[in-house]
């Protein structure tokens, strides 16, 4: 169902239900660009930290538009054995709505825009009919707006007390107004025009009379057909002044909701506290998060907290798909190739349909990119992929909860793009830490190309190259035992430095300790290190003022088990027993469950900090 | 005429016949933005010095992208007395041409993209279908590259002399290769098609073939329908070896020109050196030579040479409305309410006919901002200003040309959007220096609000406030003698501080002397300064690598009288007065000339640095 900004309004409730009947959601967005920095290859260096790539995303990524947001909700249906898929496309864009309102600016990056072009998408859509939003911070502003508008009116805030300075060139102005108004009182008129004039004139007409005339008289601004304001004053009594106050705050109120917009959609998904599916998805939940919460933390791990306060279960297909037991079964993960793997055996493709009043996708003739189909393919891969782990145990269960254990291995562990060793960002403690004892730290003249590395390295055998820019690469030998070769071979040399990982970590952390001493003599730095995070507010989903990010306030929700963040850990062995009957597995399902082992071991070493290196996990290529 | 990727190549001619025929031409773009600032404001401060503006412009503006470029041609038809039109619409952008092209990045501003999107306008047209372009550094380096590879290719470089060292892990998939060659050299086929292989690999393979067979083969790259690229190796005589260069050759410089693209139309318009006119066109000359030319230059006196360079006679439709005559007779000088106001007495709107074969605008029904339909109507406008002008003279002229002395003091001189007494940026001299000796520098607390700041000089009189951020402003007052008033009795103020203009020049002065001192000492700082420009090449419109920016290389074009940029000069009187008819008025045009000749004098002020105030022009708070 596509959605924009005439028919957001009448359509919110039908979004609502889907997320509150729904067990799962998938989602996915589109962009106006990737990367900011010199080239996307830069922005993904094959030895990059997690802590490095957050970095280089939220700085070259994050001035981007995320501008169309698939959502595609899952309810499996008991009876007819079947998943009820409502799949939304809404298409978003920060209309300003009002003069004083944030005027964003968002980079678009020519190859991304060209791309989306040639697959059809339809900007115009975007930029004439996006839905609008406001983060927390924009929205809390906006309501202290009105507050403060609404105490200057007469009336709502106490009458002022005294005289209002009016500056002299403004006595004789103000003096007619008076004049006009004294008329007015004693005549049978009802309303009394005056004629428009400047901001400035007018907020000393509203403070002289709020003082002068506390009550019998209601003054409020108009705009004439030519966008000229002018204040319009009529005779009330107390009753009639008080619903007219009352009308104009559920106008105001309405219109500030109106400019949320699109982000009462991203709460709703947050506050259901469900599994949320995406394929490939660090960038999607980094994007939605600056968009429609706040601007990103400096540190990633404040990120981290961030994301599992907004977000309580992440699942990414993309990383699902490179691990045991599929990443020996699956050799291409961008996701319209494994939607594809995922319809043949082994897999079993899982039975959905489209709710009544929804337009159903054919996955046979694609649509990739429109956010909604992406959204609603990413679904049906977990699906296939969870429903395959089902199937290895003895019996195979048809139908994997989003609640089992199977997949609870994958949850909160996105992704990263190109990582050689380091397959995802831990959401839930520390990251990998692979030895990287076999890497090098080249830096070497600008003119140099990928040849001129093969050729120094080619007495090393077999070498892997990442660039990181024009002048620096890391290079991955087969044996560790080369590097020291390397390293002392390198000593004369004049044009190139060879230095190991550890030594180019050490000495990168020396100069960020000088650099961090630098900065936080400066008041600047300082001062941008306390983002302005909001305070609580009335409605459910924001960040509590206490901490930096303090606990999510979750409005509970009847549809889930616990109330609880992490409900999966109250679960009991029985309880998963009879989800998934894999306590006891018979003999014929032992090769199946060994696998299953594996799967477990491989990802629980990012539980603790792994002092070995990773598991190698194949990162194909492709996005 | 809309102009767009697909009918570009096609039409390219009728633009160039146009452009070749015309007397003059309008010109409009349109922008994804207009500030990147804090706000449109704080750009334009009423007390900007030309260089501070041209600065904030520069700093602020040039991120966006100006995508759609209106251009409008006018010919007289001496028989039938009237001006033949050919408008065109082009639809630019900056599509990436291959792998290894630019791949720009561009803001938008939501609130440029709103009204855009309100008025009609078609982002999808501009995205899938824009035009692409190339500056002169980016079609330099494009040059390069081509010239290199058809070096490396076999045949048209030096064959290599030496054998390449080939990396290890690479030796047995080149002998494999050599192997496969020298059986092909033995049998009757008379092409080989090797497997797909890296870039690196099929550099290797290149190198050990131009050097192992100089003659006797042809290899070239082909990508399979997977896009994967093989070497194909093919056995040719001398003839059809360079048969097939040739071929090539040409394909490659139409691949060219394709990627050089709109900005060929530019060159077009500047090579032809003729009238350029536009409306509030600072910003249009400024984006049309950042983009399609060079970046800026950091200096403002460098961007005046290398826009005079560029377009050797511009008109600003807006300047011309706001001097007098106009002044007088014009209140509004948007360009929509210009268009209507020139239709009415004393003004006599033009007689014009859109060429055969292209659509003609109807006035009535307004297409504004349509960049095409805004362009057609600067040329309107600008007829009829410009015949007014004629209408003053004794006996009246009915038709003024473009070179008529008539009109010469509006060339080069571009309107400055709401600077208070500096009407406008001369590009041929140094700009106005209104004393401003009635003006203070106020800085007070970030709380202060406009009538704060009334309060403060509330008794001085009237006064006018001009923002300059958060913390500052400028008040003018209307008698310079209260300004020393005004600075004694602020000496004791703890909140707010004043200072004279004059002082405030001063010290902004000495902080960028300062400022300087310290960059000098960066190298990198000194590096920046040097911009990369463009070597003398082969086409006409480019500029000379002897200074930081060299005459303009113009091709003499026979439909102009003489072959210097600034033909007027060399106009004798006699055909002065034939053109004109103005050297003598007569008794009854007396008053008329006398008009002109204030015209004149006012706008004579900026030949040479003005000491005391310039006239006051009415800037209107419009676009």
């Amino acid at each position: 169902m596509e959605i924009i900004r005439s028919n957001f309004k009448i359509n919110l409730h039908k979004v609502y239900q889907a997320i509150e009947e729904a067990d799962f959601f998938a989602i996915d967005g589109e962009f106006s660009g990737i990367s900011d920095g010199p080239s996307v290859t830069a922005l993904t260096s094959g030895f990059d930290t997690p802590e490095e790539r957050y970095q280089k995303l939220k700085k070259h990524s994050m001035d981007f538009l995320l501008f169309q947001f698939g959502l595609c909700t899952f309810k499996y249906d008991h009876i007819d054995s079947k998943h009820i898929t409502k799949s939304f496309n809404f298409y978003v864009f920060p209309k300003p709505f009002s003069r004083s309102s944030p005027d964003v600016k968002f980079v678009c990056q020519s190859s991304s825009i060209d791309f989306l072009a040639s697959q059809g998408f339809d900007f115009n859509k975007v930029f004439c009919s996006g839905i609008p939003y406001l983060n927390q911070e924009e929205e809390r502003q906006l309501r202290e707006q009105l507050d403060e508008k609404r105490a200057q009116a007469n009336g709502a805030g106490a009458p002022t007390k005294c005289p209002v300075t009016i500056p002299e060139d403004q006595r004789k102005f103000i003096d007619q107004v008076i004049e006009k108004i004294e008329d007015f009182l004693q005549n049978e008129e009802k309303s009394l025009d005056l004629e428009p004039c400047t901001g400035f004139q007018r907020k000393l007409i509203y403070q002289t009379l709020s003082w002068k005339y506390p009550k019998g008289i209601h003054v409020e601004t108009l705009e004439t057909e030519k966008k000229e304001r002018h204040i319009v004053i009529s005779k009330v009594d107390e009753e009639e002044r008080k619903r007219r106050e009352q009308e104009k705050y559920a106008k105001e109120q309405e219109e500030l909701n109106d400019a949320v917009g699109f982000s009462r959609v991203i709460h709703a998904i947050a506050n259901s506290g469900k599994l949320v599916v995406g394929h490939n998805m660090l960038l999607d939940v980094m994007h939605t998060i600056h968009q429609f919460y706040c601007p990103l933390p400096a540190d990633l791990n404040e990120f981290k907290e961030m994301t599992t306060c907004v977000f309580p279960r992440l699942l990414d297909t993309k990383l699902m798909a490179s691990t045991q037991p599929f990443k020996d079964i699956i050799n291409n993960t961008s996701l319209a190739e494994l939607e594809k793997r995922l319809k043949e055996t082994p897999f079993d493709p899982p039975k959905v349909e489209s709710a009544e009043g929804f337009p159903s996708y054919d996955t046979a003739s694609e649509q990739l990119h429109e956010a909604g189909y992406d959204a609603y393919i990413t679904g049906l891969c977990f699906l296939s992929m969870a429903n395959y782990l089902g199937s290895l145990l003895g019996p195979p269960k048809v139908c994997v909860s989003t609640r089992s254990k199977l997949i609870e291995p994958f949850f909160n562990k996105l992704f990263l793009m190109r990582v050689m060793d380091i397959p995802y960002l831990n959401l839930e403690g520390p990251d990998l830490q692979p030895k990287r004892d076999h890497v090098l730290h080249v830096t070497f003249p600008k003119e140099w190309k990928t040849s001129d590395l093969y050729q120094l390295f080619s007495a090393f055998g077999n070498i892997q190259i990442s660039w990181i820019d024009d002048t620096s690469a890391f290079v991955s030998l087969s044996q560790p035992e080369q590097v020291q070769i390397a390293v002392n071979t390198s000593k004369y040399a004049e044009s190139y430095r060879i230095q190991t990982y550890a030594e180019y970590v050490g000495r990168k952390r020396e100069d960020k300790q000088v650099k961090r001493k630098w900065t936080e003599d400066s008041w600047k730095e300082v001062d941008r290190k306390q983002p302005n995070m909001p305070g609580p507010r009335s409605h459910t989903n924001s960040f509590t003022a206490t901490g930096m990010i303090g606990k999510r306030n979750l409005s509970p929700d009847p549809g889930e088990s616990g109330s609880e963040d992490r409900e999966l850990e109250g679960i009991s062995d029985s309880e998963l027993e009879q989800i998934d009957s894999c306590a006891d597995p018979l003999p014929e399902g032992r090769k199946k469950a060994k696998k299953l082992k594996r799967m477990k071991k491989e990802l629980s070493l990012a539980g603790t900090v792994a002092d070995g290196p990773a598991v190698l996990f194949e990162v194909p290529d492709t996005w």
